[in-house]
């Protein structure tokens, strides 16, 4: 098995990819290629001991966030993303994990690799953290205009990969709403909610935004749309908190002093916020294994992508997704 | 001038809402008509001293959370909610406050009490804590299906009520999306950014979910779907963390000394997220002026609701709200 890696994808220079590829190789008996700018991924990899399993290929490009996707995807055929794609495709790697321009990533994966057939749009599918782990969150903006078909092969695609990736027994699944009752929402709530509940689906019906940071569900379906300002939010009010938090200890010795005191606690808890160790967020609905890690990735998350990843290929993940959208894609009619 | 206020809507005993009552019709000079279960209110009323303007009126009925909207206005008609409204429609009052079931609220509102010429839909419009004070949000539910006309005119009405009632000279309005940059977003956020960009407003662009905590604007516009989850998500994670951070303090003896080490913070930090002295939420773009109260509300977001209801009416905010959306509604096609 050989897992393509992107270097130049995110924010942190490619020491922390390689420390990951390094360490993954091992740990979990892959091939890796890394893509990027072979002289310094190079000089990183002399850190290391034996790193006979790990290839590099030379990229002379990089795409990044400020770059516009379709255009990015199209022009910059030596960036080290849409290196990766190619090569994936041409069925030298199994699988591509890139910390790079969602975007584009997207636009790459969708163009380059294409969709499974019978999926009508693939998902951005992260983990987000909660009190009794973490939750799948999808979609988060792969796209836009959603419509029930979509909701409906999130659940099915989520469930997949809970099951045989993360080892979830039978993931249970809730529609974000707003409201928990049944008939709840707009118009695709309520169409989503009526085909989920006829579904093969562990559904445990709607879900509320308050109630996500304690509920007991693997999957929580939403349109791109909003499911993307879920995520954000969420981040953005655990940033702030912590931001408060760190005031509050840094004031004088009094507070330093009591910081110490807790020390344990607020370790828990930056532990409890820390998705890292969950690894990437794939894209799911794809023909082959993409991942997405944080632009701002360290080596901690490529390391459990690739295990994940590694996961997703041994386990067929995506024939399962396939086979489960044949046996249930007929329930549409053409119009929801 | 005489405030109507639903002494049974909340999850409180009319204690508190007495207790608002008494303390708000003098300090903010005005008349004020309880509208509940009299007896009881009598009773709380005995407690102080002058308490001659204000004024029971009983209802037998009550529309709890459990009660379906339409159902529960069409025929509670002895309810205190129906009761109030009926008042406020027959002049017998200039304004109601209710902490009373959301959606009945807005059917009684739509209903009983009617829209604004020119306005299609109305907005439930609270005001979210942010790291320089608060933002108003608008929608967060009031209605679920969304065009641009209604995103453009809650712009409108959210200008008018901050400049009117708030005193924010000139409101610097935002529209929630998935990105920052002109063009991002779906069809609905593409052409609301169109709209507010040509229009009088002082639309600063885009803002992301995460940035809403630390974000400097006064409104924050969105579909009611999204802002009902925005709304929840909020308040969501800030109460796990509060849990979180009460945990963190009470372990033992020494997090405990911890605490108080930290008291002047963390006092701190819960003024900044209490909301309640920004009041209650205004129905925005109904033509008489209702209010909504959090269904937990203490005595002293009632207090607050009734001094902004009071500047609602005397500044002639409604009036305003009719000026602005004559003069800018044409700017509309029918399709969008």
């Amino acid at each position: 098995m050989n897992i393509i890696v992107d270097a130049l994808g995110g924010d942190e220079n490619s020491s922390e990819v390689v420390k990951a590829c390094v360490k993954g190789s091992k740990d979990f008996d892959v091939d890796i290629t890394i893509v990027g700018d072979e002289l310094s991924i190079k000089k990183e990899l002399k850190k290391y001991g034996d790193t006979s399993r790990i290839k590099v290929v030379n990229a002379t490009e990089k795409i990044d966030n400020y770059d516009e996707p379709v255009t990015a995807i199209k022009t910059k055929k030596d960036s080290s993303m849409v290196k990766g794609f190619d090569m994936l495709k041409r069925g030298e790697g199994d699988g591509f994990i890139s910390a790079g321009n969602t975007g584009a990533l997207l636009i790459g994966a969708t163009l380059i690799i294409g969709r499974i057939k019978g999926i009508d749009r693939p998902a951005l599918s992260p983990f987000i953290p909660t009190d009794k782990g973490v939750s799948m969150l999808l979609d988060v903006g792969a796209s836009t205009n959603c419509r029930c078909i979509n909701i409906y092969q999130y659940a099915f695609m989520a469930t997949s990969y809970l099951k045989h990736v993360m080892g979830v027994e039978n993931p249970k699944a809730a529609l974000l709403n707003i409201g928990l009752e049944e008939g709840k929402g707009d118009k695709l709530r309520k169409e989503a909610y009526e085909y989920l509940k006829e579904s093969p689906i562990n559904f445990t019906g709607n879900i509320e935004a308050r109630d996500i940071p304690t509920a007991d569900v693997d999957i929580i379906l939403t349109d791109g749309f909003s499911g993307n300002i879920v995520l954000k939010l969420y981040e953005g009010v655990a940033k702030y908190f912590t931001s408060i938090l760190k005031n509050m200890f840094t004031k004088n010795i009094f507070t330093k002093l009591s910081a110490l005191m807790v020390k344990g606690s607020i370790k828990d808890f930056k532990g409890k916020m820390d998705y890292t160790t969950y690894g990437g967020a794939p894209f799911l609905g794809v023909k082959k294994p993409v991942f997405k890690t944080h632009g701002s990735s360290k080596w901690k998350e490529f390391y459990y992508t690739i295990k994940n990843l590694k996961l997703y290929i041994e386990n067929n993940v995506i024939d399962e997704i396939k086979t489960s959208i044949s046996e249930t894609g007929g329930n549409f009619s053409e119009n929801v």
